[in-house]
């Protein structure tokens, strides 16, 4: 058992159950570069206001970048005795440096550390995550771009509805993803302002230049009041619901590649190297990437919850409560991380059955909306309209063919609106053609939807 | 039971429980303004691009503003059989103007107009929201500036940490709520573009003009794909986070209120007509606003699961699921709206006992940290000067005494560096004084920090 | 404003705001007649203990009783400033017996008598959920006792796997809600503790007998510590837990009810009555009441959520949050019990296509694994078994035909074991007949299953 | 990368990314003996019933005993490629074993496998957090009848209500905690059913004999349908919910702490093993532990609803959904299990300041209720008495006094019914004394709960 920096005021040691249940070292390290960053920044502050000699200053910053790069390479047994990331990292460095090393708390408390360190992490994978997300759209735009002339049947309560392009399908998702894109740019906009400084949590006495730290880790901005800056953990909280969400929109395209996937759409194939089998069932091949992309959305809404239920009712102003803010943080970009570039391998190695599609766009009177708007571009108001077209839709039910298997008198008795032009308005073809407005399925708007999507992705890739 | 309007293709009438389960008009009825809203849009638009007849356009118009104004005026008895608002509306307005009324849902289906409905609701709610907000935040701003020269003991831990300006702590929670009032602001942004005309899933054949509505109901812009915009409820989602998030940060705000009114805190008395009493014990005065505040956050936190549930794992494009997106949102805005405006009215009414306040702030070594900070301004490494620090508070617990018990020579037994001015240097004016970096409690920086806080009140209400 | 009951010790009165922030009666109306039960046991206790004359605790029964009967019959507009439904019938009968209404809450304390009621209404709620939940449960057993003889492919991964009776199918499901009558079961076993005479916390000082309201009432035992009494709600989480879990199950009956219902399985036709259609497409016939149930999970977890998080965190012993506890269980209540309702009805209503279904029973080489266990029982050990089979599947899909498209010697060419009598071995009727084991799908079994089923339903309809 | 078990059909490897994004070994290799102990069981079988040689089952037994011990003693560098344990651990039988171990997977599925293999392990588990539970009991139960004299304020809504006995207190705990085992006792006896030998999906066509398998495994039963028991994880669900309330009556006996061990509270002190420092303020010593302890029920909520989530909507029978089942339940038992361990050392360890809680259990007029019944006893109607002592109490408070402040007239001037007994009656010691029913605090009922408690843990300690 290490010795504690907190220590003075205490008779003896915890116990050792206390030290491995509070220890947070086991998963903080994740944090180890962004804790480095964050000392060394304060460390050269600390030596520029003349707080901590400057000889000593330099010495701090040359042993962190030593350990960091220490780590790095051969990576380091932490010491669960020693808590956390924090002191780790200080009592490595103090065993380095000596002296040095006891001077890089000075003005500060592991409550201002750790949200900074946490603020650095997330807007890194917040980073990572949005390269993540491009990429896979990047994968949608191409398939889209490649199916602009299929068409599909779309579907409403899993029933067919209107025949639509595979492309402006696929174009949904593109712009789920695009709103993803832009939640996460606002995280990072919400956590641009640097705790440091905060204290543990009224400031400090000793003169410090807040702003110095801030501009060195890339903060545009500090934070307004150090009660809230060591108790804050809104930033965490935006980014475990973005995450909620994204995986959200995951799980409903996972749900149609399972579906697609199945011999009964049977809209795609995915190659072997995407699938996996059965222990048991020597035929199996199972869309499983897509299955636990929709089952991993329980842990992500789970990893949200549970910090929003770690804030309820916490007094001002840190309470320990809050170490439980990394977990679901880690545990959410990795999830989303990974189930993100395994969809994007997914839609890329789809294999996608135009045929199949095409044939049954038509089927199931999915252009009986087209006979009704026919009917009221005839004159015919659209609530007899809708009327008219159920009862023809029903006739052939009845008589068991579907609308080219009637005769044009047959349907002209339905309503004398109906000229010899009908069969052409009902086309699946000329459905799709006609949907001509902004953000409709006509073929023209689908390509500009793809001219648009393109641009978005070459100037976020720029960004 | 009334006619279904697609019942064309049915034959005989549906269950009555089926009609029971699936209504939705006993809550979605409370989105009528912004259905009628939408629909003046829409028939406007078809008037005026010569989809249906213009004095058809006209008499729609003038019959729904009938109906709203009756409505407002009068209520009304909505028919459960007639499904939702929207189909309740038609009926009634095909009541009034026969042909006309039946024309209004050309080019319309109830996926696009239930999604517009939606959004023009979160938008109004969000508006009334920010506004409670800001009132809420100017009770806030008002006790702190009454207090400005408060000293109180801050609390880490729920144990006594440093002292702290009451002023200060107040404004901690200044700066939730601004992240709050950002929050929402991010919610309207983000839902700014409207669905109408995406139609079913496809869009329509018929040549609306989608910017027309869009414009006339206050949207910047259009969604760009039909079939996203019948099945996103994104927004909703962002607007139950946003509301989660808001709770939560009450349900601080409520503990500590619940906390301060106890016998044992003693640092607020709320007037009796801001508390309730006992069924059984005569005495008894409780604080039940806050608590029922945070209680609360449950709801509040469930209503945000709920969606995400709904939503997890669902195929395009619309899904009667969506139809469960209405009431969590309806609840939360309620219940934070409700939530708001009662805290703002505890918090103007609560009388804070400063005296008490003031009395306990240097208890239990609260300046220990100055006493560090001293000892490091003296050349003593941070490490050195807490361990030494921690020494001397042992000692006094086990003499007995507070800092200001020792003897300057015991004082300085501890270590040589410490000096005759020690005394001054921590005290707890002193240690308040001495926080004088930005976000610090030191009385100029929260003077400065209150002008700015005023000056986002005045900036924010005038927008 | 009504008077408070608790009005002595406060000057004035409460403010409106708060009035209606912390009213309960709007929806704890719902619990009238649970908690006259109640207070008509406490009332006569009280009475025949000699604690209040014996004549005013029979006008205090006549009194209630005729409350009871008058809002049953005409309803009662309940008023708000009188909080909740315990003050409002207090005043009524105290308006109507004057002195021995009055006499009423002696030895009781709100914080016990909603306890009570609240177990009260579970209790009963639950016996009636119970009800629908076998209900739904004959409706499975008559589908499948009318299948039996129906084959299908079974899935896993919604992929076909390995042929199974349509009756196994459906009996997976019986044996979902088979566990959901015993967790409700539990429930009610788990909260047969009277918490009537636990006062507001302590007890009372007056010499009640609460082993004779707790009789009275239906009750085994007395909760054993008064404290805990009036702070526990484990019975209403645990309510809230089962029917979450149910109503998971029910989510994914109606999952399956959807995708049969689709054109692509085409394995289920559902009656008119029991869809709807769409404002806009006039063919479209939707499963709209296996979606909303389906959709609903979302509500049902959120409740659960809701009350655990209002729980957490709360000290000893009453405290207002709990309030937040009864519109969650009683959402919960009426969302479960009005889905259980519709699939009942659904499952009673839906037509299977038993020759579809047939059909495709063995497709996709969905007897493999009888090919395997095949060659296992002539003597290859498994793992080389599922590899030849493997292989033997690969040979057929590369030539695109079925294991029948297969001469014998094709087949033969992969392993010497395999003798003429395989083709019979890996039939579809032959697959299904050799489950043979308990639990299987062997026609047998399923029989079998089909009447323990049965002792079931009739069993526990007598109870 | 090594050799798929279900490689026959699939032409060349899966990817890489597929192979780290789907593997399950890196967490569930914690049910390896689960996973061997069913093995062997399934083994013994085998041979016994003749489908395999039984040379071979003993191989294999052989075999997988020296496998477990090889893992207990030296650890197993698992390999990633093999997906899961149960591959894994056949992998290194059949290198072991050669042809014996391909035999092991004859008859069984993984989807039987893994359901069992995680039944076995979540009973275990019951167990051992049974005993952990019944050891913190004991803390509470020691300190309850150490401090069976001392009298304490009793709190609703954090304002003092009644004078209680701590040790009434602690036995409020005491019954939570008996609901939490036998709830956990529940979940045990819900998943006394094994799954084993249902296979894939539909059983087996090979004569296994299940009751054999189960009765090995110490099942008392075997599931009763092959569809149901492979897509059940209804024990899981419930084991998550049984831990997450368990969590959250953890959360309220971790409120109490640190509101107890708060220098306002001051009614315990905790030993320095017990709490930790601050890096930057040398004071402080923290009740971390208990902080933690009310942290950590956000994760247990949250991995209840991570399965919940993932269950929702799942089409029969099983899906790779499913995989996300354990880590919730890893998660939920290692932390719920800690939490209990720490919260009993920290009871052992607290030292209650006696002296402290009797000074202030009669203030603020806790025997209110009390001087309300002495009305009652002498014939007021309760609602009067009430009435009555309120005004007295809003006197003392006008004057400044508490009820030992006013003379008798003063006292009588209220009610001619107020006689000299009064000072008696309203006493501390008698308002204790005084609540002598089942349940209630005084001093003989709490030895006799806590004979109930004593008998309650030997037996449950004997079972």
């Amino acid at each position: 058992m290490s010795q504690k920096p907190w220590k003075g005021r205490f008779k003896g040691d915890i116990t050792e159950l206390l030290e491995r249940f509070s220890e947070s070292v086991s998963f903080d390290q994740r944090l180890y570069s962004q804790d480095i960053k964050g000392s060394i920044a304060h460390a050269r502050m600390l030596g520029e206001k003349g707080i901590i000699p400057r000889e000593d200053s330099e010495k701090i910053i040359e042993g962190l970048r030593q350990i960091e790069e220490k780590v790095e390479t051969k990576g380091h047994d932490w010491d669960s005795s020693l808590e956390d990331i924090h002191m780790n990292i200080e009592a490595l460095l103090t065993k380095e440096t000596g002296t040095s090393g006891e001077m890089l708390h000075t003005a500060r408390s592991r409550n201002d550390q750790v949200a900074t360190d946490l603020k650095l992490y997330i807007r890194e994978t917040v980073e990572a995550l949005r390269g993540h997300l491009l990429e896979m759209m990047e994968s949608i735009f191409q398939k889209a771009e490649l199916s602009s002339e299929v068409i599909m049947p779309g579907y409403t309560h899993l029933q067919r509805a209107q025949p639509v392009l595979l492309a402006h399908h696929l174009l949904a998702y593109f712009e789920m993803f695009r709103r993803d894109v832009r939640r996460f740019e606002e995280v990072t906009a919400g956590l641009d302002y640097s705790p440091l400084g905060s204290g543990a949590i009224a400031g400090t006495s000793l003169p410090i230049d807040r702003k110095m730290t801030a501009k060195d880790l890339g903060f545009s901005s500090i934070t307004a009041n150090s009660m809230d800056a060591v108790s804050d953990r809104d930033f965490a909280a935006e980014f475990l619901f973005a995450c909620a969400l994204c995986q959200t929109h995951l799980s409903r395209l996972a749900e149609e590649i399972i579906l697609w996937a199945s011999s009964e759409f049977g809209f795609i194939k995915l190659p072997d190297s995407l699938c996996t089998g059965s222990s048991m069932m020597p035929q199996k091949k199972n869309p499983d990437a897509a299955e636990l992309v929709r089952g991993k959305t329980g842990r992500v809404l789970g990893n949200l919850l549970s910090l929003l239920v770690t804030l309820k009712g916490l007094p001002m102003t840190y309470n320990r409560d809050l170490q439980e803010d990394k977990e679901p943080v880690f545990d959410s970009a990795d999830t989303l991380s990974a189930s993100i570039e395994i969809m994007s391998s997914v839609i890329a190695g789809a294999k996608f059955d135009t045929d199949r599609m095409a044939q049954v766009a038509g089927e199931d009177f999915t252009t009986a909306t087209d006979l009704a708007e026919y009917l009221v571009s005839k004159g015919l108001p659209f609530r007899q309209a809708h009327e008219i077209t159920g009862r023809i839709v029903l006739h052939c039910l009845d008589t068991g063919c579907d609308f080219s298997g009637l005769a044009f008198d047959q349907m002209r008795s339905f309503s004398d609106l109906i000229e010899e032009d009908i069969f052409e308005a009902i086309s699946v073809q000329n459905s799709v053609s006609a949907k001509d407005i902004p953000g409709g399925t006509a073929p023209g708007r689908v390509r500009k939807a793809l001219e648009e999507a393109r641009k978005f992705l070459d100037k976020s890739s720029a960004d």
